[in-house]
């Protein structure tokens, strides 16, 4: 049995708020990249979301689902749940509800919304839980985009928040020029606007947002000669193919010269050879409306 | 009941080898120091010691074990095992066997020798298990050690390695000079000969060394507003006074200015307030001696 997949094509939102929606999405919307966030969200999903379940009837809101990388894992583990995905971009949209599993008979239902952050289109209260994963990065202002979901979710509803943290990167062997070139994806991030270092500031983030019971925990993944899983799914196929993605941006904006950044990538890939090793933090938030 | 502990005073062993004996122990052997190597393993004991448990009469090896700050945790672990604990330092020793707690009517007993890691003064296959904690990260050639090592140890033998990694620390706020206090004390172990960034590279090096089903585990310190006792214990009474600890050295050696250190050292007591945050990550590895 396939998911019910309404489709609410709201597109008289208007995207005016300019200063929170960098001028490029620094990961782009290629077919590579589609691919990139499948692998990432297939690898990761067990790391990150075991322990994200939502009950029978629960309206869940997921905030800036993209192509449905992490959407198809949340319906996965709450079969019952009625699921409200955003996105900013339709043709994002149309990928998530193509890429639906079927929900093997379970009564949940998913509707996909076309909408800003900043601009919600649903009543107060409207939802019990809301899911924010690899969304806060891009802003510009983050911790207005919590303060502003909070309107549409009940009073004691769950908010659950995932971010990556590229300066949590380290590997063996060490290259200044391998860390050159993931510097070259934070500046560009930084640059649009983002913050690709915002894992590790998520507590007070939330905090400051007026969260209540706010509770991180640092999701660590490690990749060695023995984790071949780990390192074809994540240090290849997640990060390096990211760090890639950000090859133009680096070189149209002069952080790096071409030979160094191509170096760069070349010790990156030698960290995952058999006798090298790469380690990444994710950063997983939870805490409660008030 | 105490634990029943023997000394055994072992000085004909020659500290020959001076490739592998840094010119200065980068931590020193302060009462201070001391007091922060028993912070760290209370802190700490439970993160990286709770899976180490050797049966009644297993014949352990702790090869470096200084003070006795792990031993304390390992003995209270394994009651029943037969422990030989190694270091170079009679004055450690003295301390180690003073601090020994009681052993709870267990029938395990404790054996302190003073000898250094490549010329250990005991026949072949000695040993079931060693346990070499904080050790490998002040050598100039630690995979040499571990071969030399294996000597002591009867086939099927358990190693288990614990190294941290100042390389894998980050927090917020983040800080340029923070993280230059943080690069005087790997570069003054550096030039003592060692490598303060070691535990990423633990797979590749016990697997070089000829160890079998190598796996290593890491262990992530994440400390917040929320986690009062890791901000105290860990990120303050650990680390930042570890840092503080390469103070002198690092001025001496012309690594930093007196006020840039001075004003990293505010920067990482910042990342303890109650809004920042500090991580960093550990690394277990398990062995078997072929």
């Amino acid at each position: 049995m396939m998911w019910n997949c309404d489709w609410f094509s709201i597109t008289t939102t208007t995207m005016s708020d300019t200063a929170d929606r960098p001028l490029t999405y620094v990961h782009g919307y290629s077919e590579s990249e589609a691919t990139r966030l499948g692998d990432q969200a297939d690898t990761l999903a067990e790391l990150l979301h075991h322990d994200t379940r939502y009950p029978p009837g629960a309206r869940v809101l997921e905030v800036g689902c993209g192509v449905g990388a992490q959407t198809r894992h949340l319906l996965a583990r709450s079969p019952n749940a009625s699921f409200t995905c955003v996105d900013r971009e339709r043709s994002s949209l149309l990928s998530a509800c193509a890429g639906l599993p079927t929900n093997g008979g379970g009564a949940g239902s998913v509707a996909f919304v076309q909408a800003d952050i900043f601009h919600l289109p649903f009543r107060q209260a409207s939802f019990d839980h809301a899911f924010v994963c690899f969304v806060l990065e891009h802003l510009a202002r983050p911790g207005d985009a919590l303060r502003t979901l909070q309107r549409v979710l009940r009073p004691g509803s769950s908010l659950t928040v995932i971010e990556g943290d590229h300066g949590s990167t380290f590997f063996h062997p060490d290259s200044p020029k391998a860390r050159r070139t993931i510097d070259c994806l934070v500046e560009t991030q930084a640059r649009a606007g983002g913050d690709a270092n915002i894992g590790r500031r998520l507590f007070p983030l939330l905090i400051d947002a007026g969260l209540r019971d706010v509770q991180v925990s640092p999701r660590f993944v490690y990749a060695d000669g023995s984790r071949a899983r780990w390192v074809d799914g994540f240090t290849r196929k997640t990060f390096i193919a990211m760090v890639k993605g950000a090859r133009e941006s680096s070189l149209r904006l002069g952080l790096v010269s071409e030979d160094d950044w191509s170096e760069g990538i070349v010790d990156l890939e030698r960290a995952a050879l058999d006798d090298g090793t790469f380690c990444y933090t994710f950063f997983k938030a939870t805490a409660r409306v008030a």
